[in-house]
């Protein structure tokens, strides 16, 4: 079907999100039957206000496809914007179809998480209704790994070498000096614990474990049981290293740490769990206690990624882009693991409907006896997702990225 | 001389001390005067309780140093011990030098930071007052770069690369969405904004500056003046990023955020400046801010360090080892540049005496005129320090380490 492309972004950033990108533009513009191809602006949101950038002028070159794939966040912008259904918001989406028509659009690429999905299951729903030729396709994306249909999600893997080489390094850190102390690293996942479980590759060259406890929101947090764990550590040696996700709650549902603030799409606020450890660690023992929060910086450190990771995510934009050309519609692409060692997997089409909104959390089997650690069988699923490393151009010692959405505000 | 050495490191750690004990050792290794090479277990704390471990044996192969090489934080373990003076405590002079003794140490060489250069100052001292035929010789090492005598410090190149380069990461991400918000990053810095000033490292591709705003200890902080530069930024642009020293302090002296707590050293424990400004500008202007506090990991950040740095920092472990087999005692290895661009240096050597207790803040004229930035001085003075990059051995998708102090407690 000949006509242009709009390839979007949305959601929360990972280091990985541009080299999707990379892979559904290069895909798409070798292909005949497609004229322009358009960057959306800030997601769903910017195309509302008609906010599209002509893309085949700026990736011109290998050296800005290079550029692009080792930019970390979002280059097109994203937003967290959540469309409604079309009974509720006839007029947004006549806006949308409108400006799809306008300018010829036939292909839509939304790489994001689960409301991404969402966004893409309605606008295909809707299309559908209204007899529009149309497709709409979905590229994964999140740090947290959540996503249903894909046996993970690209910007995990990055994500999990970064914490796990953080976790050795601060461990290293933690040792030096002859003392009894504590390090609390609170990471990211408000419903699964997928990055918490990452730490667990951190070790030393015997193999042993880098952090000593691991909390993740799939099991409910008791701090009886957490002072438990942490004397048994302490039995051992003077030095211990904790790591808690943000969502991790009590029985009754209740985060540790409760702003109060909801975010627009409803989500609770978190931050703060690991603060809230280190208080009590510091009152009950009186040692020294570090609480280290790696807020963004463990979805944005695009200086030191992993290759499979980067190379997954490039290949499942170029699958979404062959799977659209190909007339499938309402699918993600994703991925099938075919074994861990040696690592194999195949892409395949997931139905949007059956990943949006939903949320993959980290199975019992991945998780020690005493949720508290990785699992062995955790391990074989983690290690072949942080291999390889990626050379990155720096200028003046420092790398070069391509701000797509800056491009487009001073163009 | 003929007899025994001791290699030790002491103070807060930083991902190149352990190339200086490269550096040291190597040269030291291949002189026929010298018998044994010690190293020290947690600095002279750990001397002083005869923890000593043979390195020959240990640093036997190309790998071994690589990996030593690598590896972050003290990897023969540190101490925050500071010798008080031998009248003081006459019992830990006799005991220090009696292990001496014991262990034919004719040469000791001390990694850290001015109060392990009041250390080597000190024992030297002793050593000529009893007429001991000893050597005690320093090098340089704190990621703070706050010593006199010397260029800049081993450790302090890492740290402003990786300091930089997260600030370009957290821009990207800080840019994602259309909205307006702020993100405040603290680094360390208690008495010299150092690592704050290599924030202004951070540009993108038309070379602009990618953190708005910059605080630093030289400089009295006043709130005001704060939420007025921040309203200028927010004139111009959605997305403010600012970067705080911990130690700021309004014109009275007092820190920004006080928590009341001294470390054994009599120094006030910081931390929170960040936050205390964060909450301030949610506060007063209602928008979403974020704090982040580069804590432990702008200090060990192994997987991602400067090559200029890595190499004076074994460089300087060399000179060290080389003065001291020449019979200079009561020195410290240090750096004299001799040219910005092309970047060119010397090595010196300084007097302990000169370099204990003192300590190098920012010149005047490497900040901006506001002095909420760098100057273009400041800028020609920070960017030779974070050139290059290392290549890191990786095992499963990440680094190996060589943890002296672990084989010591282990043998």
């Amino acid at each position: 079907m000949k006509g242009n492309c709009i390839i979007a972004q949305s959601g929360g950033p990972t280091s990985a999100i541009n080299a999707s990108l990379c892979g559904a533009f290069l895909e798409m513009s070798v292909n005949g039957d497609i004229g322009k191809i358009y960057g959306g602006i800030n997601g769903i949101q910017g195309i509302l206000e008609e906010k599209l950038l002509d893309l085949r002028p700026i990736l011109n070159s290998d050296n800005q496809i290079k550029l692009l794939r080792q930019t970390p966040a979002a280059s097109l912008g994203s937003c967290r914007f959540k469309l409604k259904s079309p009974e509720e918001r006839p007029e947004e989406y006549a806006k949308i179809f409108q400006i799809f028509e306008k300018y010829d659009i036939r292909y839509f690429i939304y790489i994001g998480g689960n409301d991404s999905m969402d966004t893409v299951y309605r606008l295909g729903e809707y299309a559908k209704v209204q007899n529009r030729e149309m497709i709409f396709m979905g590229v994964p994306k999140t740090i947290d790994n959540d996503l249903v249909g894909t046996d993970h999600t690209p910007g995990f893997g990055s994500c999990a070498k970064y914490v796990a080489t953080t976790v050795q390094e601060v461990a290293q850190d933690n040792m030096v000096y002859d003392m009894d102390c504590a390090v609390i690293i609170e990471v990211m996942g408000r419903d699964a614990g997928w990055i918490s479980l990452a730490a667990s590759l951190a070790r030393d060259k015997e193999n042993q474990a880098q952090c000593d406890l691991i909390y993740s929101p799939e099991t409910p947090f008791s701090t009886e049981r957490f002072m438990r764990d942490l004397a048994a550590v302490r039995a051992q040696k003077k030095q211990a290293l904790v790591i808690v996700s943000e969502g991790i709650r009590d029985d009754q549902g209740k985060y540790l740490s409760d702003t109060g603030i909801t975010d627009s799409f409803g989500h609770q606020l978190l931050g703060g769990a690991g603060s809230v450890l280190a208080d009590l660690v510091r009152r009950e023992l009186g040692i020294k206690v570090r609480s280290i929060e790696l807020s963004l910086l463990q979805r944005c450190a695009a200086h030191y990624t992993s290759a499979t990771d980067l190379r997954e995510s490039e290949e499942l934009g170029r699958f979404a882009a062959k799977g659209a050309l190909g007339g499938l519609t309402g699918k993600m692409a994703a991925i099938r693991r075919l074994s861990d060692d040696p690592y194999q997997t195949e892409y395949v089409y997931a139905d949007v409907s059956e990943v949006a909104n939903a949320v993959k959390t980290v199975p019992a089997e991945y998780f020690n006896a005493a949720r508290n650690h990785a699992s062995y069988r955790g391990l074989q699923y983690l290690v072949p997702l942080i291999t390889g490393s990626n050379e990155i151009l720096l200028e003046h010692g420092l790398p070069i990225y391509l701000n797509l959405a800056s491009m487009y505000t001073h163009r």
